[in-house]
């Protein structure tokens, strides 16, 4: 397949490696020239060679937001508009549900089918073609681009026709995912205050009901004081925002969600935005006048 | 070993089965006396029947709360004071880590050692002999109940030396799985509320980053409309309350898990205080005008 891929940044570049890994020929673009550049090195072309976009078999889009998104779909890069019939367009960033099935019904209008795909994983999994991928759209969009997903995705769930369902699933695990790291937090700091090394945290807590991905995941990082931003802090308040901001337009009370933004905000307040999103248990040794591993704050 | 068990009830009547099934003889007392008449039906002896209890090797308390442990210890049965030295009272009561070093500390002014050892688990574990034990305190405790222990439980974690450490850990322990809760309850219907099935939800979201111990446990329950009490709601506003009590005391803020129990206490509030703790998820079907599986609201 012939695959436009904009904005082959952080993820966008692993997947398309991977795609062009598989055989497939990657076109890429993107407002910073680096990472095209990048991308030629390992194989791919650059968009602008391509004396026309009707010649591409399907477009992948993983820029940083929803309205990056609407830039290339319908506004500053028009690319929907000068996309042939039938060709596929691979919506993977987080976005609202309804936007993207906004987005869905105006490539429809044009003919052009459309796959609500939002991405899970970090960017060490996009290079090794291994993300999850969470979709929704036309079977055809799906049938059209399977060695493409199956390229990119160790996993691919398949959430039926409506374009949103893809972004639905991703914004409720996203939910799941950011809200976990608060208690995860809350609760070893706690423990601390009580007497219970964070050592002996990670040795019981894994093993116990109380015990989650996220915990397993992100607590030793805590426990080496390693803040390398794998996820950042800031990534919730854009994600959550996005989690928030639909269940607000659906009229969804989401008291626990809401209050865990809180703790990522505070994170971000006390300038640790950039570092790994663990580091919001220094919001909670801070408030409790904790030294956590590693670290020279009481 | 001769055991005194007080409290026989849901948890310790399957505790004192346990370890009379591995050969310790039990002397069961409890406010109720048809705990204690079913306890003789499984071999076990009301310990109205013994003499005197120095003739006790341990104790154990398995009542419903610190306070009724208080009256067992010091109060209204005044134990402690009847105790032989060198005889082992175990208290498997949830209870603030302070509480737990207070009688510790009375314990050890008569020569009596303690440990302070929280059972997790439901009662089906309890009558299996497969509880978790969460325990701390002298090494001689631990070692002059080795067998009772292994009799009761399949993990126990030792926690050191200080009375208090179990406890501490048990409430660590609470206030995440009670937290997990409610994000659970508050992404699936916030799913529902953007086009997500229940089904596609539990099919996707344990192979995700969002899942925790808890949500693969209690979500099957919704999905089946079962909300059989194995663990009620009520308990997380007693349980909860543990904790935060804790953190208050040592000036510990708990933002989270003070949202979480408000769900609890929105459920129990609803009348649910004896249903399944997933029936929380009553809470935001409610407050979004959705209608659970199985249920008739809406």
């Amino acid at each position: 397949m012939k695959i436009g891929a904009f904005g082959p940044g952080c993820m966008g570049f692993g997947m398309a490696t991977s795609l062009i890994r598989s055989g497939h020929e990657v076109y890429g673009a993107d407002i910073n020239p680096a990472s095209v550049a990048r991308l030629c090195g390992e194989s791919g072309s650059p968009l602008a060679a391509m004396s026309a976009l009707p010649e591409l078999d399907a477009v992948m889009v993983v820029v940083l937001s929803g309205a990056q998104g609407e830039d290339v779909f319908f506004g500053e890069w028009g690319v929907v508009e000068r996309l042939a019939a039938e060709v596929v367009v691979i919506l993977c960033v987080t976005v609202a549900p309804a936007y993207a099935r906004s987005v869905a019904k105006r490539c429809a209008a044009r003919g052009i089918d459309f796959l609500d795909a939002p991405i899970f994983g970090r960017s060490v999994k996009a290079a090794q073609g291994k993300l999850s991928i969470m979709a929704s759209g036309h079977p055809n969009a799906f049938r059209n681009t399977r060695s493409a997903l199956d390229a990119m995705a160790e996993t691919v769930f398949e959430l039926g026709d409506d374009a949103g369902a893809g972004s639905a699933m991703k914004a409720v695990n996203l939910m799941l995912a950011g809200v976990h790291i608060a208690p995860m937090v809350e609760a070893f700091t706690f423990g601390m205050t009580q007497g219970i090394a964070l050592e002996t945290f990670m040795k019981v807590i894994p093993r116990c009901a109380g015990t989650s991905w996220m915990l397993e995941n992100r607590e030793p990082h805590i426990v080496e004081c390693d803040y390398t931003p794998r996820s950042a802090v800031d990534i919730w308040p854009k994600d959550l925002g996005i989690v928030l901001d639909a269940a607000r337009t659906s009229k969804f009370a989401a008291p626990v969600t809401a209050a865990a933004l809180q703790q990522f905000l505070a994170a971000s307040g006390m300038e640790l935005g950039r570092e790994e999103d663990a580091a919001v248990a220094k919001v909670c040794a801070r408030n409790s006048g904790l030294k956590l591993p590693g670290t020279d704050e009481t």
